[in-house]
C-alpha cells in the first residue's frame, strides 16, 4: 500500500511504546479489522519524528479472507486519523517485501528562504534565511552521483556496516513562487539522517562556507566529523519508492 | 502592523478568557514590552477559530518611548509563537483605526478537490470531492458584484443591522498544480461567516444543485434560510486589508 502522512505529530514511522507512530496507528486499525489478530506492517524504511511521506510504501500479510485492493484503501482510510492517507493498494506476490525489494528511494527536501519563518511552513520546510548561491549547489551536487561510501554522511546510531550506496539522481531547484529551494535525491538506499546531512552540507556550499568541490574530499574522509550540521526534520519528505528498475531519466549517474 | 497567522491552533482572533487567541497572544507580548501596561490591540476584524490570515492588520497605541517600525517588528516577532509572524509595521496618525479606516477587505478561500483529504491540507483548505463545473461558478459569481443587502449570507449572531455591502471583485479559479479551487472576494466589508456561506453556495451551483442564476433570487429573499451550508473554516484566509481607495483592477463592479 502507498500512503502519505504529515509527520509533524508522529514520533516517526516505527512503533514505540506509548508514542504515536505511523506503524502503530496502522497496526491498531488492522487489529480492529482482523478482530484481534496482530498484522505486522513492514515499511520501505523508517522515517524520523517530524519527517513526512508523500509515497511511503508498506506491506503486510492480511489474514483470513482476501479483501479487494480498492476496498482495503477505503477500509483503512475510514480508520485513519486525518494526518495519514492511503492512496494506493496492490495485491502482491509472496516474495515482495516493502524494504528488501527496493530498487531505489526518492527523498525531497524543501527549504524556505523567507526572512522570518512563515507560520504556514513551520512544520513543512527547513529554514535558511541566509545568502545562497543555487548554481554552486547545483555544481557541487554532481559530485554525489555514482557509487560512493557515504560514511561521512551517516549519523551515528545506525547498525548498518556497509555504507556504500549509489546516488542515481540529484536535483537542486528554486521554487520562485514559494521562495524555497527544493532538493531531490534518488539513491539505492539512504543511511541514517543522510539526506538531512547532505542538505546541510549543500547549504554551506551555497552560502560560501565550503568550497564548491568539497564533496569528493568529504566522501574520501569517511568521517562524520567532517560534517557537523543536520538540516531540520520538518523539510524532509519520503517522496517515492521504486520497486522496478529506475526510468532512464533518473539515472544521471550513467550520463 | 501587518501579520500572518496559521489559525488552526487559535480560538480565533478575539481575546477570550482561558483560550489561546491571536489578540490575546499579541497583547501578552505588549504587556511584557511595556512592563505591565495593557495595550489594547485593535484588528481590522475578527477571524473565527481555525481561520487564517496572510495580511491581517492591527493597530495599537504604544505608550512611552516611540520604537522605530523595524525594531517593533523584530521585538514582537521574537516574542511570538511560531504560528504568528509580523511582516510590516508603519507608524500612523492618531486618526487611523485598523477597523474603521478600512476601504475594503480581501478574503481568499481554498477548496481541495482531492478524492481523499490530503493530510498536508487538512488545516489549510476546505474539501469538496464532488463533480464541479468551474465555469458555472464563474458565471454565477458576477451576480454578486455591486451593492446588495447580503442578509441571506450572514450567519445569525452578528449585531450588525445594516447588511448592505458593496462587492468589488470576485474571482473563481482552478489551481491545477494543487487540484484546488481558489475563490477571491473583495468587499467593502463582510458579514459574519459571509465568505464561507458564499463559497458553500457557489459550490452547490458548481455541482448543479442550484441554478447558475440563483444569486439574484437569494439576495432578494433576505433570508438566511435560503442558504443552509457554510464552508469549513480551514479554507479561509484574510488575505489583505485596503486602507486606500481600491486599485481599478479590483473594481469589477464598475466595469
Amino acid at each position: 500500500m502507498t500512503m502519505a502522512y504529515d509527520g509533524h505529530l508522529f514520533h516517526g514511522f516505527q512503533m514505540q511504546p506509548n508514542q504515536r507512530t505511523v506503524q502503530g496507528t496502522v497496526e491498531q486499525a488492522l487489529i480492529k479489522m482482523t478482530k484481534g489478530k496482530r498484522v505486522i506492517v513492514e515499511g520501505s524504511g523508517r522515517t524520523d519524528s517530524g519527517v513526512h511521506a508523500i509515497g511511503q510504501v508498506i506491506h503486510f500479510d492480511y489474514p483470513g479472507n482476501q479483501i479487494p485492493a480498492n476496498k482495503m484503501i477505503l477500509a483503512l482510510n475510514s480508520m485513519m486519523p486525518m494526518d495519514i492517507i492511503f492512496n494506493d493498494c496492490e495485491i502482491v506476490n509472496e516474495d515482495f517485501h516493502a524494504r528488501y525489494s527496493i530498487k531505489g528511494k526518492w527523498y525531497r527536501y524543501r527549504v524556505s528562504l523567507d526572512h522570518f519563518v512563515n507560520p504556514f511552513k513551520r512544520f513543512y520546510t527547513g529554514h535558511y534565511p541566509y545568502p545562497i548561491d543555487i548554481q554552486k549547489m547545483q555544481e557541487a551536487a554532481k559530485d554525489l552521483l555514482g557509487t560512493h561510501d557515504f560514511t561521512s554522511f551517516a549519523a551515528s546510531g545506525g547498525q548498518i556496516i556497509n555504507k556504500v550506496r549509489t546516488m542515481y539522481y540529484v536535483n537542486v531547484e528554486k521554487d520562485e513562487k514559494e521562495n524555497e529551494i527544493v532538493f531531490d535525491f534518488i539513491c539505492s538506499g539512504f543511511l541514517y539522517n543522510m539526506v538531512r546531512i547532505l542538505v546541510a552540507t549543500l547549504l554551506e556550499i551555497g552560502n560560501g562556507k565550503r568550497p564548491v568541490n568539497d564533496f569528493p574530499r568529504i566522501i574520501k574522509a569517511k568521517d562524520r566529523q567532517e560534517v557537523r550540521e543536520t538540516a531540520q526534520a520538518s523539510g524532509l519528505y519520503l517522496y517515492h519508492v521504486f520497486y522496478d528498475e529506475l526510468p532512464k531519466k533518473y539515472r544521471q549517474d550513467l550520463e
